[in-house]
């Protein structure tokens, strides 16, 4: 059994990770630590938890507890992360990083998007930005990998083998995204207070989020060409779930039928994605609490665009789900193992 | 027309009296403060209102701007309510105070329901309990009146006619009241943050809610006899409405149709009361947004028990409505005037 | 006052419509139809309006009811409303239907986007489309006023001055469009099954929604040539609200300051339209239950895309609201009587 | 492994059941049924189910089919059970039923509670009431169990300790129990519409709800004497869970000590009952997608009264996972096995 801590267990993304963790059959939640909630039981945070996950919460800097550990995932919000990570590499744990603050190869946009320098630029060269369907060999060899983010993933999955085909024009593409309220974190606001966002929708960081240039630095090496993308972002009153509709411009001559052949090429075999055949679409209640992402299509004869949909569960395969499918990867399990 | 000032009015019941008194049609908005935003525009803070309510947020002790209004509601939080209102009298200005700092006749109520002493006890013998229905001759000549809470007004008018009337033991009376959020304020907190709260429903302060106090006391006015209750609170994943489920031990011989009689008697006149026969009964959807309370009954034969089931907007009857409404009686005003 | 009539008064829209007109200061509500409750009262199958709208429900087809009326709305299906409008019209009522049924002056469209044939054509030529802020003048004297559908309202208001002006090409028009579950109507069906509806998010009749053609005809004759579009529309979790986001591509050397200064010539006197500057945004919320049309927009300058977004209540600046802001221009009384 | 079939597989029960004896280590699903979708296949209904169960959905008398399953779970609607039922015994297989129809040892009783007559009394007096934390032994050998309704599983598990023990008075006993709209099935209804039921709160079936027969049944058993009680449903806005608050009466001298003393002696050692000591109180959030019942509970000095509260999730503990337990019972594997 491997021996597993997560670090920032209190948040949304960490307790998932540790209600993923705790049924996997091949682990065994070692340490679990928590800025704010250090010294209480895993269970006095979350009592759905009573009687089945009753850890301790470990101070964040508890080193010594890590060391007892095998693996650790890092659950930590943007800007923490970059602080502790090197720490945890410099123990010899390898490392699946949820925040952003790996995920980008250029330190220069994180001033621009994040708001704050990196501080530990050289590992930027090291992590591996952990998008299994198209990275499973350097996977395998990470040491530190860059969780892929939830938008990201709900945009890189359904476009991969559409650019990579060379079937859209990768200067019209526009990505209208929406998720459930668990992406903002678990930290009280006024914006997600029960009154002021039930019954409630939204655009929010309008041509300013901070996963567009994580979407265009890996469309980019997808498509082998420089890209950039319209994004925006939308907040829907519910708990769980990204969909993205995406509009694009097909190649001349590209019909349903070829769309469908690249998809099934690309996807068929994967274990977490399933395509949709008309009349079928994608709901984000289809994949609440799994780790799927579904995508479908339509082609709109009348004015030639393609709108692409996809759905993912934002905590399971937009966070937690997928950094187990890169644990099992990085340790050479079957990478569906825990998860179905 | 009357010169309106709402001293705290950020809040959520503060927004409610805004939008009120923004449609009445005798009063004017005169001033309106905040803790939390002064230096912004009303509308700022809550933006349906732009182009409608833009006037500026006063500072709490802007002392000059209240000066120059007739008439003033409270909608600051208890303890803070306590510190203010002595001030606002001293400007010789008539109060409406809509916090709980001004129900309870018995000072040594506060430290053990509230947590804290009373600050100005002298206010206590001074003040009205502005519940209409049962005060107006005396709520005409209120210079403080204690606006009811929203609990306690969604009980006691569903029982004052009948321990007026003695066909209930008035010491087997169990109340299990269920609110919606808004009832917890605008302040963020992680139980009423969206995805903690919604699809989520509980009991709180069990056997402790400061309530119990106000709605034995003015039951006990009601009876002419002291009596207690068990009052159970819950919270609702919706924003308006408080729902309360009342169980009784009707006296020997009192059927159904003598309660209706004695419904009837009270509330037949009564224009924000509404009473709903068979197959009706209470939805807190029926109120939501206006001044009524709703009441109905039905006597379970089987165990001889009565179980009165009370519905009320907890903003509107159980807060800003029941103020105004108060408003228009002190002034002599039709008492519908901007409730309809 | 004017003597009005609601058929098919209890759907969302015929609800919504005896909402405002029974706090119309000119108007009185004389006669209600409704297919599946005649023969109950209105307060039945709204127990919310209990003591305020008493009326009794008229069969559809009752015209001596309808006869001593002065003024019709007819709030029916579409497809239903095609069969009933011609019989008002003949007894000589203007009528404001609110149906799609008399929205598309092409008949060749129905059979394609509404799947049946139209029958009674000749209308279709004579029927005004009611976009007040567009057709004031020719709005006047309409017999037959077709209100405008919910999402096309939301899509007309943002483009029309952009169109107008030149300022973006109108062969890239991409609207991705979100509506709450009102929408759908009131007749119960597994997909607005709560426990099915709530916490999910899904597109729905992508590239085959009926508003499409009605968007296109409107846009085509604010811009004074043939265009398409791309429209999506989803489905939110919630009761009330339409937010609309809209992809465009700007004209060489157009700015936000251009932009801003179209907006403001166009709609800064506009009643029902407000207009957000940075860092503000539409939001479903700000306008639920008001006649507004809130708009705001960003330039993305990194990829030359404008991205307006809007937002109304889609039964009333989308339905009702709207319905009853024509009736006013119709009668020569002041637009926003009753709606604000 | 077990071939087990699940009659009903459609509605919100046969869901879960799918769900649960999908993962379940020694079963195998064999045998779908539904009424409504036969022909379709399960992942067709419910698409999140896609890729994991995708088993055909036979007609509801295929008996060849289910005469290959070694164990069948019926989750008809009651008045459909009763007659399939026994036809499902006939063949030979153990069943557990989830309806209401083999739960009432009187069959007068359904007339009074159901409004039909029962068609097979004599399978009444074969059925086990399947409450395993107090039949286990007779559920070993049951061949028709009837599982507890999801009400009564709220109630009974918190009084059944309180009741054998002689703590409270039996003839004071008032349960005022709360559900998310998942108890009202799958059927489409005005009530459980979107717009109608979110952000609604209200009782119903108010002194004439169908489990107060089964809950009176099952503590009579428990305490040995005939009792009667006061049960109240409401309806939540929410998906899932049951919170009920029980007024109790306490016998003289009992405290808080002796009750934890005897839910201690109780329950300590029960896989599925967590007691939860103050500050903590049951949250239907904490039990939801789980098979627990929490329990904790206050004793109010003031008024002498007993405030019990317990929550589960209504299909889980409250049917589909209790069912689970009642076959792991039945073949003496051990009880939370597929349940944790």
């Amino acid at each position: 059994m491997l021996k597993v801590a997560v670090v920032g267990a209190t948040g949304y993304t960490g307790r998932e990770l540790v209600q993923i963790l705790a049924r996997h059959p091949r682990v065994r939640l070692c340490c679990l630590t928590s800025e704010s909630f250090a010294g209480q039981r895993f269970a006095q945070v979350y009592p759905q938890f009573r009687s089945l996950v009753e850890l301790p919460l470990a101070k964040l800097y508890e080193m010594e507890a890590l060391a007892a550990c095998d693996f650790i995932f890092s659950a930590l919000p943007h800007g923490l992360s970059m602080e502790m990570v090197p720490k945890l590499l410099a123990m010899g744990k390898p490392v699946v990083d949820l925040s952003g603050d790996f995920r980008l190869k250029d330190e220069t946009l994180y001033p621009q998007w994040y708001g704050y320098a990196h501080s530990c630029q050289e590992l930027l060269a090291r992590s591996v930005y952990g998008l299994p369907e198209y990275q499973r060999e350097i996977i395998q060899e990470a040491q530190l990998l860059a969780n892929p983010g939830c938008y990201p993933t709900s945009v890189l999955l359904p476009l991969g083998p559409l650019l990579r085909e060379g079937v859209i024009d990768p200067d019209e593409i526009i990505i209208d995204a929406k998720s459930g309220v668990s992406g903002a974190g678990r930290a009280p606001k006024l914006p997600f207070h029960f009154p002021e966002c039930t019954e409630n929708f939204k655009a929010y960081k309008v041509a300013e989020h901070q996963h567009t240039p994580e979407i265009e630095q890996e469309l980019t090496r997808m498509s082998g060409r420089s890209l950039t993308v319209t994004f925006t972002a939308h907040l829907v009153p519910m708990v769980r779930g990204i969909l993205s509709t995406i509009y694009l411009r097909a190649a001349s001559g590209v019909g349903e039928r070829e769309v469908w052949a690249i998809y099934e090429k690309y996807y068929g075999d994967e274990p977490f994605i399933r395509l949709l055949h008309p009349p079928e679409l994608p709901e984000t209640k289809f994949v609440s609490g799994s780790n799927f992402c579904d995508i479908s299509f339509r082609l709109d004869r009348r004015t030639g665009r393609l709108i692409v949909i996809s759905a993912i569960d934002n905590l399971v395969k937009g966070a937690a789900g997928q950094a187990v499918q890169n644990m099992n990867i990085m340790r050479g399990w079957p990478e569906e193992t825990g998860l179905k």
